[in-house]
């Protein structure tokens, strides 16, 4: 444990402010128990923007001023995908608690070199995984964990929208991160085997759709959509278990509705034929918490940098996520062959 | 041509009262141009109830007593998937035109035999393909082929809800052969691999959830879910194209929503970087016929009784739909290795 | 009581094959305990299109003709709303049981007129108030009659549509009285006062547009839109109580949803101010029986016959229903005057 | 003119943080043609929470320490209603251009009296309804004045959600001006008579559900329902003109459908009966702009301190929201009787 971790009041730096960053900037001016030192981007127009917003805030164009900065006990990084591992390290290098953006990194191999840095300098790392304090994320895990919906059929999702394209990485690695950490989250291990179709629509080498089928050891199977290309933003999964069914559509004023529908069997008593019956009872809307998420998940970082402590079970999740992107990556490069997954000793999932 | 087919004001039999073939027996009973002579079910109580509402009709719970009326022109078979080729055989071979529900036939090799067997016969043959006479499908087809979509990027398509299970086949060749005869038409012809991800939930051996994903040789791609457990039902399409967007929504009130958008790709003059921009336009719901699809299929098939003539394009088109469904069915089987199909002559595509 | 009144197996006339009549014709005709003998309507054409599809049926184009056979025993009018009042008496004369559509008569006198020869001639007299037999109705009946809801603060309701503009009433007598039957029925009495605020914007001095408000005796307030002129078709109430809300939406697969929302006041213990909470619970969406309502409402209108019993409470309700639409539009005419009710003595209320 | 009125980069005051306030302080602080010199709260815990956010902005809990700053040049007041039109008189008379939020005043006359002061001492004086700078409202006016809708036959709106309840005011005043200020605005003037029927549900004395049925001298009627009691949001407004129907529906993804519906009126040739056809087209949802409705006044506002110039159609039209909402108002206590407007010389109406 570094000194910084023990810092009642600590203090952060926000470095990338491209899409997401000033939001993770304007979480944390908000917190009293923080402060923001300092926000760094190599576009010196838009860091000159957000000084103007926040002219307490020191302003860097260079990560190394940040880091030198032995005041600062954490790093928030927001920047393109491809920079996350490098960043990260740097950032723990330097012993500070590091804060990424989703994925933890490009390769499996390269998140557990963090993780195991992280372990080693004492410091916390976390993966911005923020769907995971969305609270209808935590109803559906809810359900599912309690056994309300009973053994999981099947799972259907639908992540798209118009844009944006990401240079350096296809959709799988930027939409799909979402939805394999809420399927490991829900699930509570990695798919025995993964399949990904895509095309590469608009720019040459970026997939820009793709639909990934998933296969898990207790026979639930899971298909995901995801797409830059799409006449409209939808988030929907719909959750198919043997007792109930879930639909959590995230830009629905009802986010989660559980359906009592179902099948029931009943198996021929001698030589007869069995008996399907169909069940199809209320639908419920559950109310549910309207917490911001992302400042459920920094008040979480900073609790973590105020007393040392990760989460070693969400971070093992983050790096399930690379292990599971990859594989997606690598089916789809390959034409949707099938690739199949060691099973991971994942400790990331429900109790 | 046999004499039975310049009948001008021919007569039927319908065989089959389950749950489709009194649709088929309503929309024929109204027409004046075609007399309904006999219904035919094996389960007589439900031939008598029917029975008591078209008095005029004959009633039959044997095939054959159908079949050796000399007075009959035609017969339509609303039977279970598994009769259709035995059926549909006897039909064609005592001389009656036959209109056979989807799919036409459990193999590809048995459709062509039907077809042939007409052909020779001089015989009208047609499947019940009714969402090809779906006047949102027609205007999505006219999209396509006029070009105003552009080339087309990817097609997502969700077809389930809760019920019916079948006894016979999986969800594939239940639900599949809607999807796979409305991209034939759109599209043009078969794609050239197949794969298929499912899951016999409920009953041993009968899938009840399948996805489903086709590549085209143009480049396409589409995903097709397939399930008969659902919490609601959803038959929705989605058409992504260069130029514009298209959502099929079979249940709602606006059909087909037009989205002028889309991206656009402009390569960089020199070594710069290529610049995207993002088009989002006007979406437009157009006004559609409501007229009922199988009362415009069910007048062509009596029109192609008078007239003794059969599509032989729209016949094709049901063979091709047999073609696939065996592709999917059999890459379901094989845990979802890729079927390639060679290139098939099809006709019945956009001209 | 007429010996009609005693069939074991009754028979039955309808009498108007408009645009609702076949629709009672088809419910009748699938009924085994009935027998519809004749269909009547002054459009020979049309008289006949119906004599083809059930042959069975007699044919007449002059109700005397109906009237006339000692063997029938009852008649259902689904003939013009001008029509009513005159036709149910001929129909009660000559001793047949009578079903007409709703309203019963142009006025409450004329209403009470009929029920009483009724009485009188110990015959059933039913009025078209199908919505009563609808499960999402009565689903909110109950709601509010065990007290789920809390005190009645308001009801808002639309009913608009494109069409059909009735020649000889104002859309307050054509649509008006499907909600002013389902308020009466929820909330057991006439309101105390009646506004109604309308325009003909299509046809000189038929009101195609007329929003009324109703005030009842508890405090209760209700609007009621009732338009021919609307983009698109909407029946949806919503139900404000004390203690939950309810959306009842007659186009939507889920007809009721149950809000556990609401405000508490708390009382200023002292001299401050009171404090207001805002409850937002979950919503649930009741199963509901698929049955259709207007099989159980001629259900119930044959059972009538063959014990002939009425049920004197519907009745009364009925003839408050005219009540209710006299008074809107005698406010209509009058620039939305406001017209007062004596208190009636509903007997239509629940227990 | 004073002389604030011509600086090139004009300081502003925002006064009043509770729940809109902190809307126009964010939007302020990101214009860099403006510069926000002081916040005002009579809260000092909140004054100091924003005071943190923004380190650079003056603090005051007292007013007079805000207009006796030479330096400022203009207010903005987002208080309780009941203290606009004092609150707005104090920083008139202390020579700085005013922005207040809706509506203007409690009465007529002192909406006068402010714009007659604002007009006297050559200042900005700008009303709150940032409806009129949302792209849906004018997309609407712009269809209404191109005559692309034709005559207007009705309005119906709907504005509803559950809470907040007002302590000094009723849901007319607090919800209204919205309505009010948006159909003054494609109406182009003031109706001739106004009706009001609500109840005081929850608080003794303050109205929180109304029915306002308006007319107007062209014929055009119009019903809007405010209610902070209800089961969840709704902002609806359904405009129904002779050649098209819109609905502009605030919450939604397409926020203006117009529908190329309607009836056509034929006349008898003789003496026969007239004709109708409903004439049903298609739907377009046309793109609009994503501007911020609130940028984009603010933005008005500080372009109207350089310049010194004062919108006065958009001014008489905020007066004209006060004559409606006191109208309205004076119908609701007097149990919803007619209140009949003069003709007023409103001069905000379409050109």
């Amino acid at each position: 444990m570094t000194d910084a971790g023990l810092r009642a009041h600590p203090s952060v730096a926000v470095v990338g402010l491209g899409y997401w960053g000033p939001n993770l900037l304007r979480v944390l001016i908000d917190r009293t128990d923080v402060t923001v030192r300092w926000i760094c981007d190599s576009d010196t127009a838009r860091l000159a923007r957000f000084g103007r917003r926040y002219p307490n805030v020191g302003l860097a164009s260079d990560l190394d001023d940040v880091l030198d900065d032995p005041e600062l006990d954490g790093v928030l990084l927001a920047t393109p995908v491809f920079t996350h591992h490098n960043l990260a390290l740097r950032c723990l290098e330097a012993g500070k608690h590091t804060f990424v953006e989703k994925p933890l990194a490009p390769s499996a191999a390269q998140a557990s070199e963090l993780i195991e840095l992280a372990e080693e300098r004492e410091l916390v790392l976390m993966c911005g995984h923020t769907f995971l304090y969305s609270p209808p994320v935590q109803a559906a895990r809810e359900l599912i964990s309690s056994g309300q919906l009973g053994d999981l059929y099947f799972v259907s999702s639908s992540r798209v929208n118009l844009g944006l394209h990401q240079r350096d990485v296809s959709v799988v690695w930027d939409l799909g991160p979402h939805d394999f950490s809420i399927l490991l989250y829900w699930v509570g291990g990695l798919p025995v085997m993964v399949r990904a179709t895509g095309r590469d629509s608009i720019v040459r080498g970026i997939a820009d759709v793709a639909f990934v089928t998933m296969g898990f050891e207790s026979g639930l199977i899971a298909n995901v959509e995801l797409s830059w290309l799409a006449p409209s933003k939808l988030r929907r999964t719909v959750i198919v278990g043997a007792k109930r069914m879930v639909v959590y559509d995230d830009g629905s004023p009802e986010p989660i509705k559980i359906y009592d529908r179902g099948v029931d069997y009943k198996d021929p008593e001698t030589f007869g034929e069995y008996q399907l019956s169909y069940r199809s009872g209320d639908i419920l809307s559950p109310h549910l918490s309207t917490d911001e998420p992302l400042a459920l998940q920094l008040a979480d970082f900073v609790h973590g940098i105020r007393t040392g402590r990760t989460d070693a079970r969400r971070l093992a999740l983050a790096r399930d996520v690379v292990v599971l992107a990859e594989a997606a990556e690598a089916s789809l490069q390959n034409g949707g062959e099938q690739v199949t997954l060691r099973r991971h000793l994942l400790i990331s999932g429900p109790a």
